[in-house]
């Protein structure tokens, strides 16, 4: 029974059960009741984010404990075993925590909800240690004595050298509680030095293994056979494995990588899902300081705690809300406030001193709340009382200073935390329970759309460093909404995803943000690295302007708006130009064209930069037309024309490189991450669908075969 | 006590000792001491040979095996502990001995005499058996129920699920006999299924690996270790491992490679040893099918067995012949016969039908010994009975058909073999136990010098495949020489070595055959790989014109005739074409010239090849001087400035790439095996000796890095 789950080892606590999760948002219909036949009493999703496009991670609560649920969004079945769990929980597998851990990319790990367990893998009442405990050391003490006769019988008999002082290894019980106790997890079992090579030995033996004659591990020997720890061949080749829980017991998983390449489903299109972007947050990335209550778009703080608009991650904010909208099913909405009509569910109460009164709004056409109370009150509040969804959504017009607050019940045990919108421009502050956003003056109608369950989170681990602060806090409960101040509410909706709210926040963002040239400035100083001169502040990146041509193109053709499409053609200008004039653009070995997300000095070509610049060419130049598009068109060839030739430079023969420093700078090459390898794939996966060169096929089946220790051919 | 050498698993068996073998041939006459005080009775070398330039390989005799001393000939002892040997015949372990096969790299596999072993570890007379045998069973039983009933009762009391058939883990003896027993050895220990997650399990308990999600092998767990099987990872990770004797007992042996790289001893010098050819023996390679007695030089079979003279096999037969020159101390000569003086020690015998009488000279003013006997008759015999050396020279000119011929007592029991040189072109034949070498008409004088060991072994292996057959037979003693036909025979010796007679052998052959374009034709077809046009008969090579360079420069230096010099100079001409005029050089990018080993279209750009024609280069313009040099010095600047900017483009961060295929042809990298890196390491490291660019020191560091599982930074 290895660790029973039912009886060892897990304290039994309530997980949070989200509403917000249905097997298809992950697009795995297909598999998931396989899990559940696999493995019974799932209580349903803990939490599920992606820490990286391609690394997403789903957790299902199972037996009270919270595990991984490792595969893939949209995996097709293709015949693969069912995916397994692995927990992120390994009920008394002290390394397995560390693993689990270490088995995510580093941004990826803030964000997960570590529970620490006490080194001991056993609790006390554990039924193992009981029946060890009960174990009549009188019979052990006889049987000792005997075997300690036997392998002295044999020593004599069949060794010519003196025998090392012989061990006991025949106390399975005594042994396996030894090996069990927190004390002796660590240490190797007890053998005398030369018991590796004792004549009669046992079994199995300890066997010094010498590495590269450097170093020395210790290792087991079985006849022929020699097995090596795994802690050290876990270093040493830089790979991942763990204890796992599977039918019947457990077994140990090994994994070349730690990332996984997304299954497409359909060939790409510009108005369709945007790559894998389906499965990620990036509202989750703890390099995200919060969403911004007046631009409704993620503040970076990736290369400066200050934070700053990163036109990277606000596109890939809209394009991730814009791919999940087409793939996760219509949300419920309560409805609890429309004045226009009487079907909202809320009801309002109104302390002295506060007045609320619906009243005609002609811009509108329709009756809307009025609301007055002085700042000092408690204000004007609507009950909520949701316990489901964590998506706030209302219409608001102040006329004075003011604030719209929502209370919410967490999964901090008698806490109440509230997240107060207010009339100013500050971005976030945290005040012992109180949650504070600026929203700007809204003295015009604007609808504010909330995501609860990120504001709490970013402004509980709200912090001065560039990482948001992890914290277990989970919302449970949607109690009221507080207005103060004098102003008008309109539409007070509780919903579980508002994704194109998301994606408008951004796509308008882009559009009030680009500037004369056409670009997205990026306001922080970028060092790639040593060797490089660094970029000032205000430099433009090709995958910055790709990626919002792919959110422009998106919200015109929704839209119809000219001004999406126009500035989305706009965003070409710095392609045209060499980093030392302000653009994007480098050539290789004066003949490959390449967009370069980083126009450094000297040039720098990173891969990943360069395929997501290409794509957002590729969107507009199908969604512009031949005429209008022409300019896309030609960068679009030409740099699909450098990608085939210069593929094979990124390309180790065992995983990828993410840039072409090593040739620049004449330094070793610069390794690609797993999940950079695997957005590598995905990428190509996605450009081999709109251009059927054999080379995309061919790259992708090779560098697929990398993430599981595939290895080009020597000579 | 393991396998006990003394006591188990090897036939006694005296292996041959060779003569021509003394410590400072290789170069580390301060480790050698060293391995004698730490391995009693040496009884001195088996055989040595390098099977690639960079791979030596040294065989040592103890306690009748014979074991390879794994350092390289050279290495400085740099702190490092004295070199372990590493068995080739691990005596009782079958594993081992196919371990030690696959070490070497494919082409010296043959070149090795395995010594295959019954299966069986432990031949019956071995005394762990006898022990085990006579163990008494009755005690055994004792033992087993008394455990299979601790075991029980351990079960049903710690276990909520029915038991597994509990297996008796308590018969070291007999566990240990079964594991060793050939029918046993594969299987893993007998452990019901479900043993590897019993509760009360042994503390060291089988559990299933699942490697990527793809196939499930046996590991071990010893609490929270889990413990890999080396046949797994051996194949999966390729890497090497062993295990093998150490002081008092065996241990594991990790490589991450097989190759070593080779110690510069000082800077290199145009006049002076070749990089690391002192160890390199180009003839003892498979694919050398016998040293020509017409030429004087080896012929090749690597792409095509009827043979061929390769102008870079020839070029390093004489370059090794001259760097051992250099570093081997003058060999002891035997004379047996100089007509001159008296002092030959060898004593004729003259058949009935025969004549022999000394008679004068004038062409070579001195007596020699004129001979005349029919070949029907035995011929007139030398007595030599020389059991030391195995290199024979004289002087002949032969006035009618005639041979001379040396019998040899061999290594196979009983059996003489009869090398037999022959006035014919023929170039090798077999007969029974008679071999035929022709060595064309010579009716004048000429120095005919073999290497008995050599025409032996390639006489018995002969074959039309490519690669010679592998053979164990070795001379012991020459025993005699005997002259037919009509001629005169001067200065007959013996000797360990005759270096130069062979280096000038490959200095003459390359005078005689360079073409009018300053080449040296290949008149093979050579296929480099899939997508390359092949080449026809006739292509020149960079390689073969650096080589060769390399070669003549250092037989000018010692000679001064300006024949050599001049032929080294001419030899610049195809360095200036292209591949389609029928020159070697590729141009990369249209930027970096490059000097292509194979001239193939498109252009292949291979490392190793490049960089031995920059040592040409080197050597030529080194000696030629500021005016002759010009043209040379011009070259080796060209492609010293391409070889800096494109060595990152070999570089895969933990190995390094053959030729830039992948580029040109839009494929996999085409990774260098281990041998072919440490060739890349030996160069560059050379090239850096000459030249101090930071970029050679520190390419060399981190390449050799990746010898022992060394790895570039990822991001």
């Amino acid at each position: 029974m290895g660790y029973g789950l039912g009886e060892c080892g897990v304290q039994e606590r309530r997980l949070w059960d989200s509403g917000i999760w249905d097997p298809e948002f992950l697009g795995f219909p297909e598999d998931f009741p396989g899990i559940l036949k696999r493995f019974q009493g799932i209580r349903g999703v803990c939490r599920e984010h992606q820490d990286f496009p391609g690394n997403v991670r789903v957790f299902l609560e199972f037996r009270g404990v919270c595990w991984e649920y490792q595969d893939f969004p949209g995996k097709a079945p293709s015949g693969a075993a069912p995916a397994p769990f692995f927990p992120v929980f390994p009920a008394g597998i002290p390394r397995g925590i560390r693993k689990s851990r270490d088995f995510f990319p580093l941004e990826a790990r803030d964000a997960l909800e570590f529970q620490e367990f006490p080194e001991s893998p056993f609790p006390k009442e554990c039924s193992t240690m009981r029946c060890l405990a009960r174990l009549s050391s009188k019979a052990l003490l006889v049987l000792c004595s005997l075997l300690a006769l036997l392998s002295l019988l044999l020593w004599t008999r069949c060794s010519h050298r003196p025998p090392p002082a012989p061990r006991p290894p025949e106390h399975p019980g005594v042994a396996d509680s030894e090996e069990a106790s927190p004390q002796d997890a660590p240490r190797a079992p007890g053998m005398p030095g030369s018991a590796g090579r004792a004549a009669a030995g046992p079994r199995y033996e300890e066997i010094d293994c010498v590495i590269n004659e450097e170093q020395t591990v210790k290792g087991r020997r079985e006849g022929s056979e020699v097995f090596l720890p795994f802690s050290w061949v876990e270093k040493y080749f830089q790979v991942y494995g763990r204890i796992a829980q599977a039918e019947g017991g457990e077994r140990f998983e090994f994994s070349h990588s730690y990332s996984k390449v997304y299954a497409q489903r359909a060939p790409y299109r510009p108005d369709g899902v945007f790559m894998s972007f389906e499965g990620y947050n990036v509202e989750l990335r703890d390099r995200v300081k919060c969403i911004s209550g007046v631009e409704g778009v993620p503040l970076s703080t990736q290369w400066g705690p200050q934070g700053y608009f990163y036109p990277i991650q606000i596109a890939q904010y809209g394009l991730s809300h814009y791919s999940k909208n087409l793939t996760e099913k219509a949300p419920h909405v309560e409805v609890y406030e429309t004045a226009g009509d009487g079907s909202g569910s809320g009801e309002w109460t109104v302390p002295k001193g506060c007045s609320l009164s619906t009243v005609w709004d002609k811009s509108r056409l329709s009756g809307v709340k009025h609301f007055s109370c002085p700042e000092s009150s408690e204000g004007v509040s609507l009950e909520l009382n949701n316990g489901r969804d964590f998506i706030i959504s209302f219409d608001l017009k102040l006329l004075s200073n003011g604030s719209v607050s929502v209370v919410l019940e967490t999964t901090e045990r008698n806490q109440l935390f509230t997240v107060h919108y207010v009339s100013s421009t500050q971005l976030i502050a945290l005040r012992d329970r109180d949650i504070f956003y600026g929203i700007g003056a809204r003295s015009s109608w604007s609808t504010l759309t909330r995501d609860l369950l990120t504001d709490l989170r970013k402004g509980v681990g709200l912090s001065n460093t560039k990482a948001v602060k992890q914290t277990k806090i989970m919302p449970k409960r949607v109690l009221r909404l507080v207005a103060k101040g004098r102003g008008f509410l309109d539409n007070v909706t509780i919903s579980a995803t508002a994704h194109m709210a998301a994606f408008f926040a951004a796509s308008r963002w882009l559009l009030r943000n680009q500037d004369e040239r056409g670009g997205w400035p990026i306001m922080v100083t970028r060092k790639l690295g040593e060797g490089f001169r660094s970029l000032d502040p205000g430099w433009y990146s090709a995958m910055a302007q790709g990626q919002a041509m792919s959110t422009l193109v998106r919200a015109y053709q929704l839209t119809k708006e000219p001004a999406f499409l126009g500035a989305a053609l706009r965003a070409t200008a710095p392609f045209k130009l060499p980093a030392e004039q302000r653009g994007v653009k480098a050539v290789f070995m004066n003949r490959h064209d390449w967009y370069e997300e980083y126009p450094t000095t000297p040039s720098s070509f990173v891969l990943n930069g360069f395929m997501y610049s290409l794509i957002g060419l590729y969107d507009l130049k199908e969604t512009a037309g031949e005429k209008l598009g022409k300019e896309a068109r030609l960068l679009y060839e030409r740099g699909m024309e450098s990608l085939k030739a210069m593929l094979p430079l990124f390309d180790t023969g065992s995983g990828t490189i993410y840039d072409l420093r090593h040739f620049m700078l004449g330094t070793a090459p610069n390794l690609a991450r797993w999940d950079y390898h695997t957005t590598h794939i995905n990428q190509l996966q996605l450009l081999g669908s709109i251009d059927d060169a054999p080379v995309f096929r061919e790259f992708v089946k090779r560098w697929k075969s990398y993430l599981r220790g595939g290895r080009a051919k020597h000579n």
